[in-house]
């Protein structure tokens, strides 16, 4: 038997989990296979967060250091999981290094993967200098660099910014949708109309998902203060006439086809189930729900629950999702975690 | 100073975090307003839930059941809060009976009000009787009774779905998304077809937000297996020929005014504030956000904050929510509860 807790992955609902256990008296071993934490805020190099405007270096960067500085949590980054061995309560873990840990229970994690655009050759995406996706923006922004065409460093005049890049694409294998990139998205195109007031920032769509609260805050506020224009169409192919870049479609509200030049165009980038999914199943013997992601059972019986027992699951590891439920799922994890250690 | 925790609101929510302060070894007061637990789904008769298909009664009374049999959690039904005073850790809070409880921590899970459909005249409830709300649908269906035209019981052979009643509509000062219509109209839309396979469904929208992985599981489920058909329009009215309902209003895709007969007109209500917000903000001294949901700070330091200290939120009280993301937040807003009531 074993008192701790074994956390995997060091994003925002691993930072939470970790903090949670933490706060709850529990010891907890933090592991993050790359060399830092924070996950895809930190290590992508997000600007600023939706809903709260914070900074991601702030905000997860907060988290960071709460989770840093605490004594009862054992940090471990840039190593990986060898093997996971015993059951609930009394589990042996075993890195690449044969180093090993006890934990009474788990809690994965393990967050997604960007898509990569290049699996969406028609869309221009590492032919053209110019076509960049959600993250490049972000990271111009967060660098203070600032929005630039990588061709030639010029300030853009025209962006178009393109949903659903390896989200609702069964051509690709991707018949999700990615959650949150449609409000990213407006994000994004007001800190680029923020940053750059004259230049023109167009949003290809073909359903406007900014649910919720999101819906003024991004989808109106967008549109109304920062002049950002929706366009409903399927996108042919973007293409170049040596100059610009040529966003070809059609405009599924007038059913007309519409091409237009742009200076820049962004792919809105999905969230693809971890890579090392399929990996992570074997090790820690958790069942894959059809699409990759690590699948959880119904949320009446307790949060974040796996195919086995003491094993728990929380954030985009379980699908795309917004960095606040996955904050909430990785402290709601945590409970259950605790509670299981302590033979509840 | 007092350990245990005040949970106020029996649904899904307060559920989740009454049972989750227990297990954490917490002593709880559950109080709800209603005579009986079980928030919206069973209070209102939900039928089948989302994702999982279960039915409302067994999945949230499974909720209800295991706190009803919990030693740890004290519970009230049909009484309400009349005071609320004290600092966090040292709370009392007066009943309308006058009768008192301490408490070092609250949660307040007080869930939102459905939309009343008479707030939208022209869409015609309350004029004619067979157009009715997706809750009444979902009762007609968890009842047993069966899908059927009010006005004399027949079984509808044509069924018009309209999305965004209450929801998306500044006219009527619902600027929100209501999050979880779409992906609720589309399993109503599909629990119809089941049941009455030559019934033709109809769901009217201006986007579908089955955002994430409700994608394939309602959107192409519903068109694929169940051939739901979905018609982006605007609705100007819903009247009556005397024989059939008319949804009258312009396709948006093909830009042509449409005037479809239905049998049955069912409006997908929104999630509105709980029409008691005021009056609780008043009571715990916790600020409204511009809506007139309850406001929380955001999450990185911690899921559920209100505005005052000790007295946390969750679920469809902060805003739209789904059941999963209500039960991780309560469940998350029980670990933030314990932890400072035991002065972390």
């Amino acid at each position: 038997m074993s008192d701790s807790v074994f956390v995997l992955g060091g994003g925002p609902a691993g930072l939470a989990a970790a903090h949670g256990l933490a706060q709850a008296g529990r010891k907890v071993t933090l592991v993050e296979k790359e060399d830092r934490l924070g996950g895809a805020p930190i290590l992508s190099g997000y600007a600023k967060l939706v809903p709260t405007g914070e900074w991601a270096k702030d905000a997860i960067g907060s988290m960071v250091d709460r989770v840093a500085g605490d004594e009862r949590i054992d940090i471990r980054t840039g190593i990986q999981v060898k093997a996971f061995d015993g059951d609930a309560g009394g589990f042996s873990v075993t890195f690449a290094d044969d180093s090993k840990i006890d934990a009474g229970a788990a809690v994965l994690c393990t967050g997604f993967t960007h898509f990569d655009s290049v699996n969406k050759p028609e869309w221009g995406f590492g032919l053209f200098p110019d076509v960049v996706t959600t993250t490049q923006v972000e990271q111009m922004i967060s660098s203070g660099q600032g929005v630039r065409c990588p061709s030639d460093g010029r300030q853009p005049k025209r962006v178009a910014i393109l949903l659903c890049v390896g989200s609702r694409d069964r051509q690709i294998g991707r018949e999700w949708c990615s959650k949150v990139c449609c409000t990213v998205s407006s994000n994004l195109a007001m800190e680029i109309r923020e940053e750059l007031p004259d230049c023109h920032v167009y949003i290809y769509y073909m359903d406007i998902r900014t649910f919720g609260l999101y819906e003024d805050l991004y989808y109106w506020r967008s549109q109304e203060e920062f002049k950002v224009k929706y366009i409903k169409a399927r996108i042919a192919e973007v293409t170049s006439d040596g100059e610009k870049l040529i966003v070809k479609g059609e405009d599924t509200l007038v059913k007309r086809p519409i091409t237009i030049p742009f200076d820049m165009v962004v792919h809105a980038i999905g969230m693809d189930p971890n890579v090392d999914n399929m990996l992570l199943s074997s090790i820690f013997n958790v069942e894959l729900q059809k699409h990759g992601h690590i699948d959880q059972s119904n949320s009446y019986d307790g949060v974040g629950m796996t195919s086995r027992k003491g094993v728990f699951v929380a954030g985009a590891a379980t699908g795309p999702e917004t960095i606040d439920d996955s904050i909430a799922q990785g402290q709601a994890a945590a409970l259950s975690a605790h509670v299981l250690v302590n033979g509840g």
